[in-house]
């Protein structure tokens, strides 16, 4: 099974692919770049979601839901905003099918077409901003912290399953304040909680900072990021958090009386993350024998093999050992299949990613051990099975870490440091991986880099972005130093 | 606040209106149809969804995402499907905007139309059919137990909130079975975890039952339903789950191998419950004050109010109370707002339905303890601070049986056995509620009495379903003793 999978080194996006389907994560569907997502990617999924949603909780957030459509009009009054999604948009143009008049099959009905067009939500901005107008009236009625889980559509050409379809799966924070400082800190509070949740639960070490204008989104005013290394050294943006401003307030007009009676208007952020972050983990720790989850976002952390086949004593003692894990909180399954070997079933839990696996054979059990085999490192140890249960916490705890260590440790090892343009151009070429290098904050220097080589700057790094001489490309005074790289 | 509301009495569908409005469940949005679904409606449409999920989970279900939009053509291979659901579609045309050429604003750019339209999903079966022919070879790929969490879109003409909007939020179960008998027992169990979920958790009493052919989902061959009744007397289809036979198996050639190596096409089911159960939690157990929420789906349980406002040893008592609470797993938030009064304070969260109200003031303090006010009685009683969290955490347990009880008594007072049509036409004129009469089980003589009275077959009940007698209208013999209402 593991053989089927393309070795990292031979070809990187093919390697990837593999994973995603052999691991069960997703698969294409027939409607042009949506994906199915099959219940071992759902899961980490929803794992990732129960995190993240105790998290904007614990900050004083509450979900709400808006509607899937948001009418055509909406979307043009904010000038940047149109600019931005209008390419992108699937649009519901009538309400009804009808009997194919001239053969089998269904039609669209003519007289069911909509008086405005409604386009189905690639971003939620303008409708929540709309409904906000009503909902805002004086600074009593703020902050207003809410978050959504939705799906939205953005009609991409070239699409790769979690990292880039057309319809994908994500939250979307939508937050107003009386104050502009308070909206900053709004932004910087979540971008701090994606950070937090990158590197605590993902074990995906994330470099925090702000995009430069050309990489804004849509209508903020400033868009503060995080920036993952993935093992080909290429850079995934895996969430980011925006200070809008006063636009969308402006646009959709919603004002508020502050504590002197005056009518100001309001500020905004949004932020989110999206089922990329799920590509994002398969992409930062995975193998060429499989997907690998951090513990913490696993739905089953320990699988137990009878071997070579369950028998009574083998099964009885397996009970006994999920009883003692299950009460310290882990999940655990039994492969209790009598179809397939140990060795199909190693394979098969490795190419799922599922942190730990003990195997028990008669032997063993004589010896009251089991073999406990990690999916990080691939060592098996022979452990006494009375204290299992710590033994198998704290082995998941140091997996977890360990996952962790060796993603910064690559990331450490595949970060370079330039000065010349020359440099930039080899190191890109030759090595790849994150480039810092001095920027004259210029969006022509920028363009013309990403032009000329692929790369883009992929944040001015909350850390160390201090100039340390001029622009690389431009030769012009250096305003900040700057992370470049390729991206996904 | 609370007077706002027009009693049930006088409207009873404004007063629903009133309650969903002023507690702050949801509100109509711009698009035609589609709500907002607000902060407090969507905290109770969460903890439905985590009850059910882990029910779900229970009975060996996984979660999985199908695409949100499905290719016209698939709609058409299952006939009776189409029929159900053509005229209520909402067709994505067009994948791009532009730049209005004749003025502001932007315009579906004419170049970028569909080859096939697609439809926003109404229901997944057809998509997840298609899907299902590629996982499904032998019997060892059955059963398959999937559960989807998604919107849909039903293009209704008429919506209320929650109980019939153009987009809502639900779960559809759908499963493939190797044989008939597993199919119809899946069916069968998911219809009981439904009454299970209404009746412990919702305290809503149901009656389960089969639809007659008339009121079948669009394509099953078995619906089975489970139906409450509201204030008024009006019953609510609360949750359905469908035997589809292997029409859906036909229509996209999912085929497997049995053990005998022969080929045969797979058995289905699929199961929903929607956002409508929110409607139906509001209308089943909420009064002429506002809502009334179980305390098992309760998001805030206890609601401190400092009398008459916060002071230093109030909020210190609240917090030693609230660790209490807490530790006994009972949410609770402290009402410290001082912008307010108890009185308006009570008032708010009588309408919000807050199942139980602690009051402190400097005399309780002084006495050791403080005033509690249940919701769903509107009693208050003196009770000692020491073991508190004791009191308030059977009084929460009192609560939940007092709603279902009281629900139940509600539809024991208003179910009538008749034995003649002009008795089943005075009692539905001047009483109401549910009726229960024989039917010659004919479509004909269902749809005449839908046609004279407006009253609907809502199930042929599990239980006592034996006629007594010969059909009420028609006079042939009775096949069974249904249930008879008018219904949303």
């Amino acid at each position: 099974m593991a053989k089927e999978i393309t070795p990292r080194e031979e070809n990187y996006s093919q390697w990837y692919n593999d994973i995603v389907k052999k691991a069960g994560l997703a698969e294409n569907s027939p409607v042009r770049g949506c994906m199915v997502i099959k219940p071992h990617g759902f899961a980490i999924w929803e794992n990732m979601k129960a995190v993240l949603d105790k998290m904007f909780k614990d900050t004083g957030h509450v979900n709400a839901y808006f509607p899937l459509f948001i009418p055509k009009s909406f979307l043009s009054k904010e000038a940047e905003h149109v600019e931005g999604f209008a390419k992108e948009c699937a649009v519901v143009t009538h309400h009804r099918l009808m009997n194919n008049p001239d053969g089998p099959g269904v039609v669209v009905d003519p007289s069911a077409k909509l008086e405005e067009e409604l386009i189905v939500r690639p971003t939620s901005e303008t409708i929540i901003w709309d409904t906000y107008r009503n909902w805002i009236h004086s600074y009593r009625d703020l902050p207003l912290l809410i978050n959504q889980w939705a799906n939205v559509v953005r009609w991409e050409m070239r699409t790769r399953p979690f990292l880039r379809t057309a319809e994908f799966l994500w939250q979307e924070g939508h937050t107003a304040h009386a104050l502009k400082r308070e909206a900053i800190d709004e932004a910087k509070k979540m971008h701090e909680v994606y950070a937090r949740f990158a590197e605590d639960y993902m074990a995906m070490p994330v470099i925090k900072g702000a995009k430069s204008a050309n990489e804004r989104f849509a209508g903020a005013e400033d868009t503060y990021t995080i920036e993952a290394m993935m093992q080909d050294g290429k850079a995934l943006q895996a969430g980011t958090s925006h200070f809008l401003g006063q636009n969308f307030a402006k646009a959709f007009d919603v004002k508020y009386l502050d504590n002197n009676n005056k009518e100001a208007y309001v500020w905004a952020t949004s932020w989110g993350v999206s089922t990329r972050l799920v590509g994002a983990l398969i992409m930062c720790h995975s193998d060429d024998d499989g997907l690998i989850i951090p513990p913490k976002l696993a739905a089953t952390q320990v699988v137990i093999v009878p071997i070579p086949k369950p028998n009574g004593e083998i099964t009885a003692a397996a009970e006994q050992i999920m009883v003692k894990l299950k009460a310290k909180g882990i999940s655990v399954m039994y492969d209790s299949d009598k179809k397939t070997r140990p060795g199909y079933k190693f394979a098969e839990h490795e190419m799922k990613g599922i942190p730990v696996r003990l195997g028990i054979g008669k032997r063993d059990l004589e010896n009251n051990v089991v073999e406990v085999a990690r999916r990080d490192t691939k060592e098996k140890m022979s452990i006494a099975i009375d204290g299992i249960e710590e033994y198998v916490a704290n082995l998941l705890d140091e997996i977890q870490d360990n996952l962790f260590a060796r993603a910064k440790a690559f990331r450490a090892e595949n970060s370079h440091e330039v000065n010349t343009y020359d440099e930039f151009k080899e190191v890109l070429e030759k090595k790849g991986g994150f480039i810092y290098a001095n920027w004259d904050g210029t969006p022509e220097t920028e363009q013309a880099i990403k032009d000329e080589t692929g790369a883009t700057i992929r944040c001015i790094p909350d850390d160390n972005h201090q100039p340390t001489g001029p622009c690389m490309y431009s030769g012009a005074e250096g305003k900040y130093r700057v992370l470049y790289a390729k991206a996904y």
